[in-house]
């Protein structure tokens, strides 16, 4: 197996690609191909201080960290079109290619995930009957993990679409988190039927009659209490779910260090809850939810959060080779047959400039 | 003053409502009226024991809470047509003719928040060019508060609507919260103005053209770090947005006590670290911040949580007080006379039912 790491994508990149792409070679089973500048490269994976270095000399003997030179970057404000356009090639772009060509089984990028989603439609295309590929990510719950699709990839959509994410997330919730016959819901502002907009109502309509175990509309605690396993939405509200749990999670990170701060016994007590704290940090921390793996298109792609560190990296490429390992392109393809049975709907959308 | 609360309304109703508008009464010059079965009303007022019974006996005795005989109930799950149809009164809709026929001056009620909405439409009728009313909430943040609307009366937007809503919400910043020039944002997966969906990029070209402190799309972080003052957003966003935040510290909370409950120091460090927990509730407690207005209609109408306690029932009077002291109505009559400066948008919308 081997995984193109798109080393100059993402605000720490290379300097956390390089070391995250060390740590991954020593966990997963593959070949870890760095796409980039090869002498900088070349020069963080020579650097003989540290543990990192240490890493660097095992993994680079036994070949199982490569460098392929290709320096041009995709700019993280660059838009998706330019960065198709571009004349240059792309350390992104190249790790795309590489999956399309056969010469990588997985590509990895902690890039401008716009122009990453873009660069694999175009160049890897949707698997047959797929109409938008979709980004799933899990989600930490109270019993164990969760996917939501969309995450981001599409802002709009129609019902057909919040279908297809579903045949696509019960399949990653079979083949990677393991489940049975997983719990489909629909991403909704209250559990009744007749609730929600336009999109949700269609999609329940969608969803309710297809040969799936659907439990209806639920609404964002029921995503946390773990009452669920695949949760679709479209893109919008995919990524504002995400970022809004991220962001309450900081909110209460913040106001408890700020308590700390003002008082001495507040200290000690937060010393002594570490251990909580720290398991709560554990499941929360997204760096270890990095990878969120780009469902529809024929290859295996990751998106890795723009501001990813070196453990993310790990995550995002262990990831990957999960998701090669348990063949889940082919297992995707099979899935999405099912979709044949589903009916079209029929309301409007605008049809707007995706993100 | 006279304001009227649905003693009915709510998943605690009467029990907590009486309570509630007792403590309303003691720190609010408003004569609050109880509307509902008086028979329960009464024995809930004459119960001659505890504190609620003593505070009880003081007001009564000052005239300041009484009661109007409605005992039909407009049911939790009841739709909205079938609450504006029922031939029977119901607590409710008497709240609403009260504030119409000028016998109060604003209505509360924790009942079915749909039916209310519906009651409050038909009956006190919108606000001359306020197309759609919305529920506009009030989020606490690292640095104050602000407000978020729509926070769920319209599951479908238009961008003129969101445009309707920000002069709304500016108004209720300005003069409930004392802002001045209050920061305007729409809420968004992205800060650069080609981000978003249709609805969202539609919005950020005419809120840029209005005259008001636009300052761009947010994302949820910037709400709760303080960075602007009205967000606005389509009903189905903003209530996603409102329950996701309630979720994630819910989540949060519960893992503290999960990890509090394993281990004796942690429960020691959890008790030295009580101040910090405290203040971070009274920060993130709902309840204090249960009353939210429905803007956009002609009269006070405060939609409080259905699960309110009377702490949330008692806010909620509190916000409708302070609502009717400012004149809210008024004000946003003349607030939204600035709407007519506003270009109308083209984009296509599903014509969709609403919650």
């Amino acid at each position: 197996m081997r995984i193109a790491v798109d080393a100059m994508g993402g605000d720490h990149a290379p300097e956390e690609i390089v070391p995250g792409a060390l740590a991954a070679a020593q966990i997963v089973d593959a070949e870890i191909c760095l796409v980039g500048d090869e002498i900088q490269l070349n020069a963080l994976l020579s650097d003989t201080t540290g543990a990192v270095a240490r890493a660097a000399v095992d993994t680079r003997r036994a070949g199982r960290v490569t460098v392929v030179h290709e320096p041009g970057v995709v700019g993280m404000d660059e838009s998706p079109r330019a960065a198709l356009q571009r004349k240059r090639r792309s350390s992104m772009a190249a790790c795309v290619d590489m999956v399309r060509d056969g010469e990588a089984d997985a590509a990895v990028s902690a890039g401008n995930s716009g122009a990453f989603m873009a660069l694999a439609t175009t160049r890897l295309r949707n698997i047959a009957d797929i109409d938008r590929p979709a980004i799933a990510i899990t989600i930490p719950t109270k019993t164990g993990k969760a996917i939501l699709l969309d995450a981001g990839a599409n802002a709009d959509c129609r019902s057909e679409h919040l279908a297809q994410f579903a045949t696509m997330g019960i399949c990653y919730a079979e083949h990677l988190l393991g489940l049975d016959s997983p719990r489909v819901a629909t991403l909704n502002i209250g559990e009744e039927q007749c609730k929600g907009n336009a999109l949700t109502q269609a999609t329940y309509s969608l969803l309710a009659s297809a040969p799936i175990n659907f439990v209806g509309h639920v609404e964002p605690n029921a995503i946390l209490d773990g009452h669920v396993d695949v949760i679709v939405a479209d893109g919008f509200v995919g990524n504002v779910v995400l970022k809004t749990i991220e962001a309450s999670l900081q909110f209460f990170n913040d106001g408890i260090k700020a308590g700390i701060a003002s008082s001495h016994l507040a200290r000690l007590g937060a010393w002594l809850m570490r251990p909580v704290f720290r398991s709560l940090a554990a499941k929360c921390d997204w760096a270890e939810y990095g990878g969120a793996l780009l469902l529809g298109v024929n290859g295996v792609c990751v998106v890795s959060h723009g501001r990813s560190d070196r453990r993310a990296i790990r995550e995002a490429i262990v990831v990957a080779a999960n998701a090669v390992e348990h063949d889940i392109v082919e297992e995707m393809r099979q899935s999405v047959q099912l979709l044949s049975a589903l009916p079209a709907s029929t309301e409007v959308l605008s049809n707007s400039p995706q993100v």
